[in-house]
Formats: C-alpha cells, sequence, structure tokens
C-alpha cells in the first residue's frame, strides 16, 4: 500500500495526474468507453461480481469485448486495491476499444482497460442529517440509458447546472415522467410505500437499486416499480437517490420546493442502516 | 513539409499514433468532446470559417469555452498544415474541458485542443462510378443532434452494422421519418425536386448541406427542406449523402433495394461537378 491513489492503464500504473494515453484511443476520439465505479470497505470490494455483470452486459450491447478474461480483471483490480491505501476506496474501472487512425468502424481494435483507485469522496455522509437539493432537468438522453457508456455529455450538463443553482444533483424526466438522477436512480415515497421506475431502456439498473427491492421487501416496506409524474415526486413524503456511494441520498428541496416535512424521512433512514449492516457484515467495520 | 501525418495536442506536436494525452482528459472519462474536420487542398483550407463558426456554436452549447482566440487557432492549424505533405489533406480539430479528478461538474478546466492532419481517405471518389449502398437503422441518438460532440457510439455502431452488410454506412429515421445519415446529411430526389430534413434539432447543420442549398438554387434545381419518409425514400430517382469530404455520395441501394435506375444520377452528378468547380476557383486544381 504505496500509492493515496492509483491508475492503470493496459499494464502500466502510475499517478492518476501523470499517466498518459495514446491520443488516437477511441474513447478520447469517439466516446466509446463502458465503465463501472466499485466501492471497497476495508479492501474488500462491495458487490464487484454485480458491477461486473453489467459491465459485461454493456459491452456486449456495444459490441465491445472485454479485453481480458473476466477473472484476469479480478485479479489486476485486487492488485490495484492492493497498492493503494484508505478504509474507503472507490475503484473505476473503464473499457475501451483502444487505439488506432481515426474511422468510424471499429472491426479490428484490441480493446484497453483504464482503472483509478482513489479515496472515495463523502465519506462522512452528513447528508443523511440535512437532506440534500436537487433540480429537474429534461432527459435529453439517447434511447439505451441501460448502456453504462462514457458518453456522459447530458449527465456532466445537468450536475453542472445543478451545482451552478446551489444544489447537489439533477433529477432526469421525459415529459413530466421522472426516469432518474443524473447518476442515481430515483425514488420516492408516498403513505408508505415506495415507489421507482422499471427497469427499461429509460434507466440505469443500477446495482443499489436491484439490493435496495430486496431490503424494502426483507423491512417489510412496500415497494412498487412503476414511474412517477414530476407532480407526484414534489407531493411525496419522501424523495431519495441511489447510487454505489450513496445509499441512498435523501433529497428534501427539488427546484426550491420542500419535500415531504423538509427533513431525512424515516424510510431513507430505515434504509441506509440496513445497508450498511449488509456492507459491514461482508466487509468489516464501516468507520 | 517534413510529416506525412501529424497531431497536436495542447502545444505539442507528434506523430498520431505516437502523441499521449492525460488519462484524466474529459475526452476520454466522460466524452466530452466537441470536434470539426476540415478539408484543406494544396494546403489551401475550404470553407474553414464554416467549421469554426460551428465549432463555437456546439462549444457555447455544452458551456465549453475555446481554449484560444479563434484568430490563434487558425494560426495553429495553419502551421499544422505547413507541416505535412499532400494535395488534399483532412484537418481533424477536437476541443475538450481538459483534464482533472473525475468529477461530473465542470466549473474549473483550463481546455485543451487537438488536431490530426492526415491525408483524406477517398480522393478518387470511385463512388461516382458506382454508387454507393446503405443500411437504415432507427435513430437513437440523443435530442440535440444538432451539437458536434465525441459522443459517437450510436454514429460508430451504425456505421459499422453497415460495413458488417458490405455497404458504406447507414441512414437513420425516427419511426421512418428519415433524419440524417450516421456521419451526413441525406437528400433524395424526385422529380427533379431535391429534398432534404430542415435544420432542426435532428440534424447536424451541415456546411456542404448548406452549400448545397445555394448550389442547386444556383442551378435551377428546386429544394425544398422538408422531412422525407423511408417509403419515400426508396421509391426516390435519386438519394445522396453530404459530408465535408464528400459532396456528395450517391446511394444506389439501400437495405439491399434498388434506389431510382441503380445508377449514379443526373443531379448527384451536376452537383459534384458545380461543387468542385467552387473548391478549384478557391484552391486551385483539385488534381
Amino acid at each position: 500500500m504505496t500509492y493515496t491513489e492509483l491508475a492503470y492503464y493496459n499494464g502500466e500504473y502510475g499517478l492518476p495526474a501523470e499517466l498518459k494515453i495514446p491520443i488516437e484511443e477511441r474513447g478520447f476520439i469517439f466516446g466509446e468507453g463502458i465503465y463501472e465505479a466499485v466501492l471497497a470497505y476495508n479492501h474488500i470490494f462491495w458487490r464487484l461480481e454485480d458491477h461486473l455483470d453489467r459491465l459485461e452486459a454493456s459491452l456486449r450491447f456495444v459490441e465491445m469485448p472485454l479485453p481480458m478474461p473476466r477473472q484476469q480483471l479480478i485479479v489486476e483490480l485486487e492488485k490495484g486495491l492492493s497498492m493503494v491505501e484508505g478504509d474507503l476506496l472507490s475503484v473505476y474501472i473503464q473499457v475501451t476499444r483502444g487505439s488506432g487512425p481515426r474511422l468510424h468502424s471499429y472491426a479490428k481494435f484490441g480493446g484497453a482497460v483504464l482503472t483509478f483507485t482513489i479515496r472515495q469522496l463523502d465519506p462522512d455522509q452528513s447528508y443523511m442529517e440535512t437532506g440534500m437539493a436537487a433540480i429537474t432537468e429534461p432527459d435529453i438522453r439517447w434511447a439505451n440509458c441501460h448502456i453504462k457508456t462514457t458518453n456522459l455529455i447530458p449527465h456532466v450538463m445537468a450536475y453542472t447546472h445543478a451545482q451552478q443553482a446551489g444544489a447537489y444533483t439533477a433529477i432526469f424526466h421525459r415529459e413530466g415522467r421522472v426516469t432518474e438522477g443524473a447518476a442515481y436512480n430515483a425514488f420516492m415515497v408516498k403513505d408508505g410505500v415506495i415507489y421507482t421506475a422499471p427497469l427499461s431502456h429509460e434507466i440505469l439498473p443500477g446495482v443499489t437499486r436491484k439490493h435496495f427491492l430486496a431490503l424494502a421487501a426483507a423491512l417489510g416496506v412496500p415497494l412498487i416499480e412503476r414511474s412517477f409524474t414530476l407532480e407526484e415526486m414534489f407531493a411525496a413524503d419522501e424523495v431519495f437517490l441511489t447510487a454505489t456511494p450513496i445509499y441512498p441520498a435523501p433529497i428534501v428541496r427539488i427546484d426550491g420546493r420542500q419535500i415531504g416535512d423538509g427533513k431525512v424521512g424515516p424510510i431513507s433512514r430505515r434504509l441506509h442502516i440496513a445497508y450498511e449492516e449488509q456492507i459491514a457484515a461482508h466487509c468489516g467495520p464501516l468507520r
């Protein structure tokens, strides 16, 4: 454990701010990248298999091979993890088609793997006390949002618009129907029932989303997979977002309007506690 | 003129296959890139100002600054051009937000400029004799196709599907209404009238498209800016695509079905001859 952060590209290690890649990388020229971000607590990966399943599903969709066997990728990820200090690390994995002259068609590329192993950003989770603010934005993305690509211009624009407005992130909607957050699945609670959009090409099949569904069932909280509208969301008792590093993010203000009583709600809290118990059971004490 | 091809990134020159960029480039991590490709005949740029106008319009849309004044960019482009041999060169320009830790929001980045100066690929234009084949594909792209970004996964997939089917490229449609080609504006001719989709967020405002409209008027060929359907396209007398390196590409077979008499049509030929006369008047003899 000699690094505080580490980057990896096709067999080479270095500091994220120093490592270089070829200028002809198709991830750079065509945005041809598929990615995942996984957490490791106490140097133990959390739900890595779920992330690798989704990575492989996304790769299949864009007809991009994983450049090494999955088992070898896991060995590389474990090796990178062992070189970095920290009880809570985020491991970013990006697969591209590799490098070559700028031709649109992609028949003959060998592929490349990038990883970043870095400190997780919000380890203290102060938002579980205060809640967070969000804005809403029209969902202008492509037709295959279930695929986790690095074609992220809509996401970074929405995220930045949120921060410009003093909010944490943005929640997308298609003509008034909520799809998901800019990097999160979206949930609302009304009269003790949790709602979230069903899996489709419009939303990412979130790993945390999947396990929250099972967790809600285990806790006896009813959960219905159906889309909800902006109006329903503004009138909800609780709104929360999930993503790998955020389980959940309670949203207490949207477009300047208070959600529920403006405080972090009881179902958000129960899910948070129960999910951290699952993590601790697998990875050991969290703090 | 000491190179046969040249890459440039933020002040540094090198061979495209050798030059490196930072792994934290946001063009690589978030697909945050805006690009143009310009031709130079006899080392004289062709309609560079049109391309730079569009570059700046796309940059404004994604809230990304041009990292140097436009006049300085032109100086850099001319300098790169002067270093490369060839009567017909393609100059690719990509602007990104630059490099930094992987955070979605983009407030504080300085920006980066990449260029490639390379040989143009199809200088002999044999397709003007034989015509080309295309396939059709659903247009699954985002809502802002008038912006020329490097979020190109849909384009490279469509292009590759075409090549897998033995065709040259793909023509996109939204529920049966033709939008444009995978890297081209789309036109059809019926009963002596040219049709092409009007400018909107669904198509790129092509530089060649713009000048073809003026050229058709100058030649006395009626042209109507309205969308056409797949059925209308299959029943057309001529179909052609335009892009900077291709003015036009006559399409004589789509999804295996013959268009018109299966030969390059007279209006495609007239436009081609007239456009090359314009180029030659500005840049000197073409071959």
